[in-house]
């Protein structure tokens, strides 16, 4: 690649693509009032935060703005791996304990210890005795049956079960860490509410919950500016990461003055890049434009509008057995038979390889790794999006639905 | 602050400060080449190395050209402590084992596992039963006393009884991780090949030695463009951060082509914004400077001047007991007594303000936290040199030398 700009793409011999998968540009490739902020930051002070700068104050106070009480302070880091590093860490200075309790089919980043999160990339030498593990949720094949709750309710349950088991293992619990729109499992269908009775166990026992927002924040789910919103709980500590800045490197641990101070009087941490004027300021000039172009109503609104349209493939293309997502993170499960729901992995990687040689890019993930991925940036528009499926209509009709 | 440019810095009320401490703008504030570089390539494509871009590549290469052999590939992250981070799992993939040998005078970065290798501050929770540490280098105080090389023999004796001990506990030797220039420990003179003795215990027991150049590297020492050739060995793993790209938040990991392949062999990884179009343009543009302004001559130069001024001071000034240094990193430990060499704490705290309010900013550190330590960025000055030892002449007259 070699250019951007707003939802495009261009390679090195000139071809353009439509960007149906980026959550980095967020607010669009190249979006001039993020490059201009930067580029004037850069030619006036870019230092680190031992040099007091109140850019990293006016940001901290605007990004806080958007949560709601008591989520009222932040860090800020380069990386979502940081940030969900240091949020294990204020999970062992309030709670004192390091039991973690993690999703089976996660990623919260790249650090020694948050690659302890992700049971799908064991760690050479093993898991900590204080990591554990719950099923991922799967709207689709609902563990505990349809209906209701009963499904939440076996979340809950597992929850529970590491619970403990952690406690056997002689594990006080820390955390559970999840992203609260379960987006590398699936993002499955998920009620408000449903995540309450897994969360009253965890507070029952004594841990906090971290909410991952790297992938659902900043008005990316449309129906609300963060994925625990939608989902209809308060987090103890929120991370955040990719879309923060329009691709700059920013991260940010967002939290209560109660949870900061027990962090910072048992943790030492200072961070040289972590909000430096240009990192601020970066990530000011994206949440401004979230804000004044009215992102999240477009996310809302495309959004429906895409999956509408998803919809109606599924009305010619058997393979497509459930539409999900919300907002401009959606997507289709792909199975080779709609009864059965056979997952058609194999399948949908050869309709992303298709969609990328017809010039639009998207990917696939989820617990069976059959599900579309689509998440353009936020400033995609209708007609960008019947392009897109427009496309997606014939790749579907010229790829054999085989395992 | 509000302002910086090349040495200087201005705080909100207008006041200019001589930057003598800074080694984040490392080619100077707002380097004009970098400013332009950073805003043209934001305005072009900043996007993930998931879309292949030709930056990331010309860079390494142009990097590992200032490396011996076989030090030719990298990882590039967004900070100093991600390199370290990873160069543990370097380590640890390449001999299987996990102990792990730091000096106990250092700082190495912030994650969970990397916050393991500082002593001075010790992890709630406790170390990890497979961290050892070994008495920092001091070469005012020499363990094992004056002359020769009995200094370098005592050291090797305590790395090689880290190294028993660490077998005693169980675990197999996985590394020696050091700065070089040892800069936190307070920058002790040792000759080349000081450390010969420690290398070879270390890899007698087939163990890897990780030099963290996030200090010395990039030409600060004068004499050499990194600490390691500074100090005759070649490590195995080098890792890179503050002064990469000037500010950008840019780190990396340099290392040969074997331990990469072991490492990417065990071990998943990605950065998102690690080595992306703007960050991998910022560091090139960093590095250009560096190579094509002369500024590793500068800092030899300059460095040799500014540290013959500290020892003209020390004639008339009894607090200065040892000047020390290479190149732009370098300071004077403060005592109470040249006799008995009584560090003095307080005193050089109340020095580093006292310059403060004169306008220039230094800072202090090392095993007693008595030594003044003298970083400005690369482009500095005779003239800026002559400001700054004024204005210490002026201090250390008006500052009583008291405990």
């Amino acid at each position: 690649m070699v250019k951007g700009e707003g939802v495009w793409v261009w390679d090195a011999e000139g071809r353009k693509y439509l960007d149906c998968y980026n959550n980095v540009p967020h607010v669009g490739h190249c979006h001039p009032k993020v490059v201009e902020t930067i580029a004037k930051q850069a030619a006036t002070l870019n230092t680190h935060t031992r040099y007091p700068h109140a850019g990293i104050l006016d940001y901290v106070e605007a990004l806080t703005d958007t949560f709601d009480d008591p989520l009222n302070t932040a860090i800020m880091t380069c990386t979502g791996s940081e940030a969900n590093d240091i949020a294990l860490r204020m999970a062992q200075a309030v709670t004192g304990n390091m039991g973690v309790i993690a999703s089976d089919q996660t990623y919260h980043g790249n650090t020694v210890a948050v690659s302890q999160l992700s049971r799908t990339n064991p760690p050479p030498g093993g898991f900590w005795d204080h990591m554990a593990f719950v099923p991922a949720p799967d709207s689709y094949r609902p563990l505990g049956g349809e209906g209701g709750m009963a499904h939440a309710q076996a979340f809950a349950d597992e929850v529970q079960k590491q619970i403990d088991a952690l406690a056997e293992r002689g594990h006080g619990l820390s955390c559970l860490i999840i992203c609260p729109y379960f987006a590398n499992e699936g993002f499955p269908d998920l009620e408000q509410g449903w995540l309450a009775p897994a969360i009253e166990k965890v507070r029952a026992a004594g841990g906090i919950v971290i909410a991952d927002e790297v992938q659902p924040g900043f008005g990316r789910v449309g129906s609300h500016f963060w994925g625990h919103q939608r989902a209809g709980f308060t987090p103890d500590v929120v991370t955040l990461g990719k879309p923060m800045a329009n691709g700059h490197p920013v991260g940010g641990v967002v939290t209560s003055m109660e949870v900061m101070s027990a962090f910072r009087n048992s943790f030492k941490y200072f961070n040289t890049f972590g909000g430096n004027p240009v990192s601020a300021a970066a990530a000011m000039a994206t949440l401004k434009v979230v804000q004044e172009e009215g992102l999240q109503q477009n996310a809302l609104e495309v959004g429906n509008y895409a999956r509408e349209g998803l919809r109606k493939l599924a009305e010619t293309h058997a393979c497509i057995g459930d539409v999900r997502g919300s907002g401009l993170f959606f997507g289709a499960e792909m199975v080779l038979d709609r009864a059965t729901k056979e997952p058609a992995a194999a399948f949908v990687k050869r309709v992303a390889n298709g969609m990328r040689q017809k010039g639009v890019l998207l990917n696939f993930l989820g617990v069976n790794y059959n599900a579309l991925k689509i998440r353009p940036p936020m400033c995609v528009s209708r007609e960008n999006a019947d392009l897109m499926l427009e496309t997606l209509d014939q790749v579907l009709t010229e790829t054999p639905l085989e395992p």
